[in-house]
């Protein structure tokens, strides 16, 4: 189970302003922090970046990539910008992300070949949102099409079944723990499955975000869940993720597994 | 999902006493705080119950039984004193436990029969504890042929796979969620699941009782559980079964869905 921490986000109010006037103290000490808190990976998302997007991304990889080794998840409408910040990361990239728009697919997983990053597809078109697991499933089809297309193997595939706020559908939780299960069905060898974890807790009350991702995020892995894009700041979350993978015995058992 | 809150046992400091002498305080002000916590049922266990049992069963059932309006789980080794806890109970009774024995299954199983009661079949016999789900399934099916022979509805029976603490059995864990999921496929109408929840955490630290209790919990309901024999008075573990309910769209969200 990987997860990656959100939390460098232009929409951040401290990451927001650091960005855009580079500097680089808050955005390497929120790096470090979630490193150290048990992230595999950290996103860097600076959203549309219509203007200077490429300088943007370059900068906040060099300046992420600085401080901490772990691969990044780079995530901006932008492509441009996206291929900016896949040509100077160190490592294996995630790339943030592909959708079922055919436009952006291709644009995508031709980045993804050209680089050799690895991919989050996510089940969403131009046409809109899904509106159960099935219609996930049918447009999850088209993206791992493609990806064999461009020659990115499974594993380095992610298929996200967009997370929708419980506030707003609830209903479509239990359709984000079935699309889950049925990605794992799509392919053999399976393609990966990731999500976006903290859309569940949108408009929710501050103080039951925590436990809405964590039982949430329990029952997702239970369904097949490879990674999540996460709150790694959330310690009961991450405790949450260590108790699992002792339950699923991938990690020895020790009284002090927490430590 | 049903919680029998555990707390009222003799092998606890408090209880023991108060049951051998009788003394009803400790034991209402335990049942109360209880059902207060949310616990839809309580279990009463009295052990081994050698000497006296039968009394004692019947005045731990009235006691319980005169502070809080619900069902009970009547629990000790000793036939008579279950008989005399079932005289006196009011409402429909939880029989805990036959098991895979075979004369305890009939005697059990006649006793649900003749009181009506729900009843738990433990999936363990008098040859020892399954190494697997699949062992645990080959007794519950004998347990399920019982149950039909002496009229107990699916609805009514409740299939234990018998939890192994996880810092003695770690392979143990991924055996129980399995047999849960393979449980619910015994039998159409499907039998009842319930699990002994704390047996996880024995002999595990004191502080990481909350997470490794909540974390499988949440695991085996994604699995299918129906009701756990579980610290009711476990604020997070609590929350989490409320939380599941919401993502599993059975309680309808609302910002103040936890209190």
């Amino acid at each position: 189970m990987l997860i990656v921490g959100e939390k460098i986000n232009v929409i951040s109010k401290t990451i927001g302003p650091a960005v855009k006037e580079r500097d680089s103290k808050p955005i390497q000490e929120l790096a470090r922090a979630q490193v150290e808190a048990g992230a595999n990976l950290l996103e860097v998302n600076i959203g549309p970046a219509t203007k200077g997007g490429p300088e943007m991304m370059e900068w906040l990889v060099k300046t992420v990539q600085e401080v901490v080794d772990v691969p990044l998840s780079i995530d901006t409408t932008n492509p441009e910008a996206t291929e900016a910040g896949l040509k100077v990361h160190k490592g294996q990239a995630l790339i943030n992300s592909a959708s079922g728009d055919p436009e952006r697919l291709h644009t995508m997983m031709s980045l993804a070949q050209k680089y050799k990053a690895k991919i989050i597809g996510l089940t969403l078109t131009e046409k809109g949102i899904p509106r159960d697991a099935s219609e996930r499933c049918i447009i999850a089809a088209d993206i791992l099409q493609a990806a064999m297309e461009y020659g990115i193997p499974m594993e380095d595939l992610y298929l996200d079944p967009l997370l929708l706020p419980i506030a707003v559908a609830q209903e479509q939780a239990v359709q984000g723990l079935e699309a889950i299960a049925m990605f794992k069905q799509l392919n053999d060898p399976a393609p990966q499955t990731i999500v976006g974890l903290s859309n569940i807790c949108n408009g929710a009350p501050k103080e039951i975000h925590s436990v809405l991702n964590t039982t949430y995020l329990v029952m997702l892995i239970n369904c097949g869940l490879d990674a999540a894009i996460a709150d790694a700041l959330d310690e009961n979350l991450m405790n949450a993720v260590k108790t699992v993978a002792v339950f699923k015995n991938e990690v020895l058992y020790c009284h002090s597994y927490l430590e």
